[in-house]
């Protein structure tokens, strides 16, 4: 298969393009770089050393396969994505290209223009490009279990649709689920998916929202082929996911900073299971005439409860500190994930994977942690 | 009242600004004169002869009092906006700057980027600003009767919130009403929505949405104050709503092209209520713990029902004609529109105004009239 994966240098897209290569596919990867860019300007980085663009397509090369390369801006260059769609001529597209941390999306007026003009901008351009080179090609997009808000107000989380009855009619309806998100970054998700739902009604496009839980953990199947391969990984309160704010954490002996009472339910999902669900759901592409949404996770814990777990096998501390964001202080959750697991998802497990995790951490990156980094959540 | 008027320069913008100048409001109009510049690429223009900047601003100073103006784009510098709203410390903004018309946002990419990059960018820039700025600022925002669709799936068109029962638990909720827009215009305003559902949330802004319907007629109790304050007039395909076609196709002779069976029902509203609707609402603002949402329509028609009190009153012929647009070719509607009617809303109705405009139409725009426009509406 051709894959075009527009954000393809980061987090989550990096050990997906190697995933895909590996899998034999036609891998072209397009990305501006700019979250190498946010790591110069908010003065956090990495705690892996992560190798420059050439170094990782070089090494690559040697491990999975070629992997073609663009500088490209999708949202400020539709032209340049238009053209490049029309040369790949790809069979999917992958779009990563947005920007993904909610505290980013909360730091001021600068920020929350950038994520609304970058991530609506750049997936309604993708969109449009498809209609005319080739409604065929399959979008799957990375939306964010955020859509939903994490109230149990309306029942265990379902994939994308919500059945109903209309209280004037009394007939029932299935509904796309209301969105409720809780930052600008999640609010972009859920535009995206009002751009998905006309774009599939009104051209027939084939689109895959995946709703991904927090991701967490650092290496893949194939980013460990070469430590060059490695991936990204933040601990820091605006890019950092709280579970690799954790393990972070506890691989330097500082104690785990739990935002309120940690009674916030979560789903979560290891970084190869999200390159491995993304693999699933381009080699089975939708029909055009719904858009497809499947839960990205693996499993619901409370915050409160991954420090427990982490306490309780490295005897971490706990610090409870303020909750900078506006949330329930504590929520149930339930996450319906059946459309990935039918296609064969299973699921790396949250003890399982954390020794690891924790190890590696402490291994290679104690040089580089930074304390006053895991605090630097703006508020909301 | 002191009023800052985004977009006050077109159809719908300058009439309301010469209105709350009028009834003695603080008025400051910024405007990019987008609407005029697309006259010149569409080769298409008002029937009625619009006065330049200057001289419409210079006549409503002898006839509705001082009116400020500045060239400002809202959506590509939102550092001027930011700004024009510090310098101008409004108590209320009224979003009128973005493009309004569905059949341009479907012409192509670059017409379905553009209204997605102006409408959505525009009115979050507007939202981000208010935060910092002043977040008392009361947003008044025109949205659209088409973020609802016209299917009688739900029943009668509540006014933006649908009473449901969730399946799952039993329990009764009020949810967004779910958005089915039939173009990337109304698509916008579906986006639109969602930003205001979580900046109202989030910062507990004050945000009112008006939804709504085809706006028709030409003069305003303000425009026909003086020639030179008379409001544009757009009959062609792309830009004129389907009364302001009839009207002219009317007053030159020419039959009336009806879209299809003509079964589409539609609400409607006259541009002097459009003015009328927005005051209302400005001088009632809202708490701000919740988006206040108005469907701003006077009466529902169907297409072929207007073509037929025209056929009755003038004589015209009816041509039915292909429908360019992807929409249901006969619906029922009813619509909610007890909001603005409980601030004081009493509607025009079409009969009483359609005489007056046929006939002003016939007067002075004849020379004008250009048949090739009439039907030159994208498909889709």
């Amino acid at each position: 298969m051709n894959i075009l994966i527009l954000g393809g240098d980061g987090f989550c897209g990096w050990p997906t393009s190697l995933r895909l290569a590996r899998a034999g596919h036609i891998v072209t990867i397009a990305d501006n770089l700019a979250r190498r860019a946010v790591d110069l300007k908010l003065s956090s980085a990495s705690l892996t050393d992560i190798a420059p663009v050439a170094t990782r397509l070089a090494t690559a090369r040697d491990h999975v396969g070629e992997i073609d390369f663009r500088l490209l801006d999708v949202a400020q260059d539709p032209g340049g994505l238009r053209a490049l769609i029309a040369e790949c001529r790809p069979d999917a597209i992958v779009q990563f290209a947005e920007q993904r941390a909610a505290p980013y999306s909360m730091l001021g007026d600068a920020e929350r223009r950038y994520t609304i003009d970058n991530n609506v901008t750049g997936t309604h351009n993708v969109l449009s490009a498809i209609v005319d080179v080739d409604p065929e090609i399959h979008l799957v997009h990375l939306g964010t279990m955020g859509v939903y808000g994490y109230s149990r107000e309306f029942g265990a989380i379902p994939e994308g649709y919500l059945k109903v009855e209309i209280a004037q009619t009394g007939n029932e309806a299935e509904i796309l689920y209301p969105a409720n998100p809780g930052s600008v970054y999640h609010m972009t998700k859920c535009l995206d998916q009002l751009l998905f739902q006309f774009y599939v009604k009104n051209w027939g496009l084939k689109v895959t929202d995946l709703h991904q839980g927090v991701v967490w953990g650092i290496e893949t199947e194939e980013t460990r082929l070469d430590p060059r391969l490695v991936n990204r990984f933040d601990y820091d309160g605006i890019y950092g996911t709280v579970i690799n704010r954790f393990i972070s954490q506890t691989a330097n002996g500082h104690p785990l900073t739990v935002y309120g009472t940690g009674g916030q339910s979560r789903a979560f999902i290891h970084i190869q299971d999200t390159a491995r669900c993304v693999q699933l759901a381009l080699e089975a592409p939708p029909e055009g005439r719904k858009v497809r949404i499947f839960n990205q996770v693996a499993e619901v814990q409370s915050v409160r409860g991954l420090a427990e777990i982490l306490r309780d096998t490295y005897g971490a501390d706990i610090a409870f500190v303020d909750n900078p964001r506006k949330e329930l202080p504590e929520n149930d959750l339930e996450v319906d994930n059946t459309g990935l697991r039918s296609l064969g998802f299973e699921p790396i497990t949250l003890t399982a994977g954390l020794v690891e995790d924790v190890r590696l951490i402490a291994e290679r990156t104690a040089a580089k942690f930074d304390t006053d980094n895991v605090l630097n959540s703006p508020t909301w």
